[in-house]
């Protein structure tokens, strides 16, 4: 017997745990694997890359969850340094380009895994590739900048400007002020948190205006400005300059599909690969694509949508493992669940947001209430604010906004499941959710914003 | 139009939620509302009382959610320190006992609701009434124990004892360890936390010890022997006798029903006044009951229980209030939520532990996973266990428990939620949790006991 062959472009989470997933299934007589990664790492957290360059986090290696090593130890054949250059679909066929020598060759699949992650979004601006320039999504970006960190270390009145206030941007502006620098963050939208409706997205330019960072909302950057050294000077908008000895983009990611749609794969409205439920590239008996670089379907809004999260990648890796190694496993879609930290404040969301919910016609009413993430009278209780989103008529829920502190954001989880399993406001307020004084007010502030919305349904006429 | 007249057994959670609501709906001239309450105080949080006795909650006031002059402000005739001591459901009215002056009178009522609360079970022991021997029921009982504990203030070498180690048992003994005392937990049964499966009591047990508590397993006190000046001197049990300045007694709660069996309303297996869904007293059109003196449906068991805990007294009231009102609520059931927490040990169940599983027939799988509240990498980032059941053959999540740290406690409402939805643990594998690195691993604890307990399942030849 032949063993079949597996071959697996990108060697992080939806790529490797897919690999990994399969050889647990079936051993290297049954099944070769081949993976090729361009860059120096495997399977490590890029959600972690913040807290590596705010020193909570002290050594790189702490955020790689497997080496290369460890997976060969596994018979999975990696190749590191090596892109995939094409993709011979009829042929069955990768070629790939190994980046140290320079030498190309093919490798034949029966079976293959697009894993290729997404890229961070890089406006074409003057001065953008300028030194003390930086991005945070590889290991790689993440070591580049801390040398550039280190570079002025000990320094007074060091400036960091951080482009771009969805988590990314957040969680580095906080990074950046643990380093001691002064930051600004640019916003290019109404208020930070662009993933929030605006009014909660206000709570968090209030508490980051708390802890001494400056958010600058609708300010989109027409230039990078540099020094005679060649280094970053100055973060230009329309209506001012920003002094900055090193600049972070956190403008967000867009799915890495070039290879893909160079062989005519399917992609969807956000530039991500389109697959089944079990994984499989539309169209494709022998294609499985996962993580970052494919569309989700959102069960709430009903249609597909670009999430880069590695918890999503993961799930993404393992079902794809199973199916490939004749076990069997489905990805049912996302509710948009992303909670985020600054400082001690936490941000959460899941489902959609007014104008998601608008987009695709749904009508709906709103509550947002104010509560404690422990009973009001235990030591180091603090508000938290809760917004809810009902459908009209059927009061399901829509979504739900939380911006707190202790205790905030993972109550965010308790509408996931709500929102995956389809119940409505009005079923929510009976949920038998954990009650203790250290840990909830005797009505959870979940159920109290289920309350409101109920009461906000029936004003409007419905529920 | 003569107002329609309520009457509102007991002054706490259930009883004054059902009554403010009522309120809220009608106005004095609609209804005329009356509620007895025989002790000093309404609508407290006795689920706070640990936390006042260990001087976390500085005030007792700071309990008190809403006054009796506040309740009066409202138009709610109260009547203080007055005990209903006779329910005539034919004539619709009710005998009350002012206990200052020893007054009765009768009070007529339309609409009748029993919130009588629970009371503790105190064993019939020699030495049961000695001073030195407290419960933790009530705001009384609070502040006997403090004035108890201040009699011993800066004595070196005081020891308490805990019979119990239920929840109002540990959190006790973490009050008492607070107030500088030595203290040991009686236990009768095999572990601590007999909510929780043996081998997870087991965990809470040895995180009390790490915490400086002796607990002694299967440990049944036969008496309490006093000193000389009257006052608890001991605990004794068949093979040991164990020194106390003081003693308390958290040995669980029956419901209060006395009043209510005396005229022949019905009470379920567990003593508590059984109701319909509108919390409507079996048979009797005009009564209501809510709060611990009733039994609730267990939604996963398919039968009643009685759980004292004032989230559902809360709801019980909300709903009583609404209804009573002309307005519209139902309590469905509970999944059996609880939360509690030990120094900085959180303890966390829902659904059914194995025993509650065979008990009502049903054929199980389980599936215990160790993993970290946070990334593993995060700075912080401490263990928890979580333990779950599940269906077999139809997969369907039965329970959860979970003992850790920070954050272990409130994951369990992911698992009420899908509980009160009915998911299967594998439904359940790909639930969009939140994630980012300070609030979990990328695959929630959750999560990977869902996996594993699908595993489990698998190798039981079902699934």
């Amino acid at each position: 017997m032949t063993a079949e062959r597996l071959v697996v472009i990108g060697g992080d989470a939806a790529g490797m745990s897919a690999a990994s997933q399969a050889r647990r299934l079936k051993g290297p007589d049954e099944l070769s694997i081949t993976a090729f990664e361009r860059g120096h790492f495997t399977s490590y957290s890029a959600c972690g890359i913040p807290y590596w360059v705010g020193g909570d986090v002290a050594e790189r290696d702490d955020l790689i969850a497997r080496t290369p090593e460890e997976h060969r130890a596994r018979s999975i054949d990696l190749r590191m340094r090596t892109e995939v250059t094409e993709i011979d679909v009829a042929g069955q066929r990768v070629r790939s380009l190994d980046r140290d020598s320079g030498e190309t060759s093919w490798t034949g699949f029966d079976k293959l895994v697009i894993a290729t992650g997404a890229r961070p979004v890089r406006p074409a601006l003057p001065g953008m590739d300028a030194a003390g320039v930086h991005g945070v999504q590889t290991l790689d970006d993440g070591q580049a900048l801390l040398d550039s960190l280190n570079r002025t270390e000990g320094s007074e009145g060091r400036r960091a400007v951080v482009v771009g206030a969805g988590y990314i941007g957040v969680e580095v502006a906080e990074a950046m002020l643990k380093r001691g620098f002064d930051v600004t963050v640019l916003n290019r939208g109404e208020q930070p948190m662009a993933t929030l409706d605006p009014d909660m997205g206000r709570l968090v330019h209030d508490a980051m205006d708390g802890l001494g960072i400056t958010t600058v909302n609708r300010a989109a950057v027409t230039a990078i400005r540099t020094g005679q050294d060649g280094r970053v000077a100055a973060v230009e908008t329309a209506g001012a300059s920003y002094p900055a000895d090193v600049v972070v983009l956190g403008i967000g990611v867009e799915p890495e599909t070039t290879l893909a749609r160079a062989v005519g794969l399917p992609v969807g409205p956000h530039g991500g690969l389109l697959t089944d439920l079990s994984m499989r590239v539309v169209g494709h008996d022998n294609i499985w694509a996962g993580g970052d670089c494919v569309e989700v379907l959102d069960l709430v809004a009903g249609r597909t949508r670009h999430i880069a999260l590695g918890t999503h990648a993961n799930k993404h890796g393992q079902i794809i493992g199973s199916n490939v190694a004749g076990g069997y496993g489905t990805f049912p879609g996302v509710v948009g669940t992303a909670v985020s930290k600054v400082c001690d404040l936490e941000i959460a969301r899941t489902g959609l947001r007014e104008k998601d919910a608008r987009a695709v016609g749904l009508r709906f009413v709103t509550a947002t209430i104010e509560s404690t993430g422990r009973a009001g009278y235990y030591p180091g209780a603090q508000s938290m604010t809760v917004k809810m989103l009902a459908e009209y008529r059927t009061g399901r829920l829509l979504g739900v906004q939380i911006v707190g502190r202790d205790g905030a954001a993972k109550r965010v989880d308790v509408a996931a499941v709500a929102l995956t399993a389809g119940m409505t406001v009005e079923q929510m307020t009976s949920l038998d959710l954990g009650y203790a004084p250290p840990f909830s007010p005797v009505w959870d502030p979940v159920l109290v914003a289920a309350r409101k919305t109920v009461t906000a349904l029936r004003k409007a006429g419905t529920a």
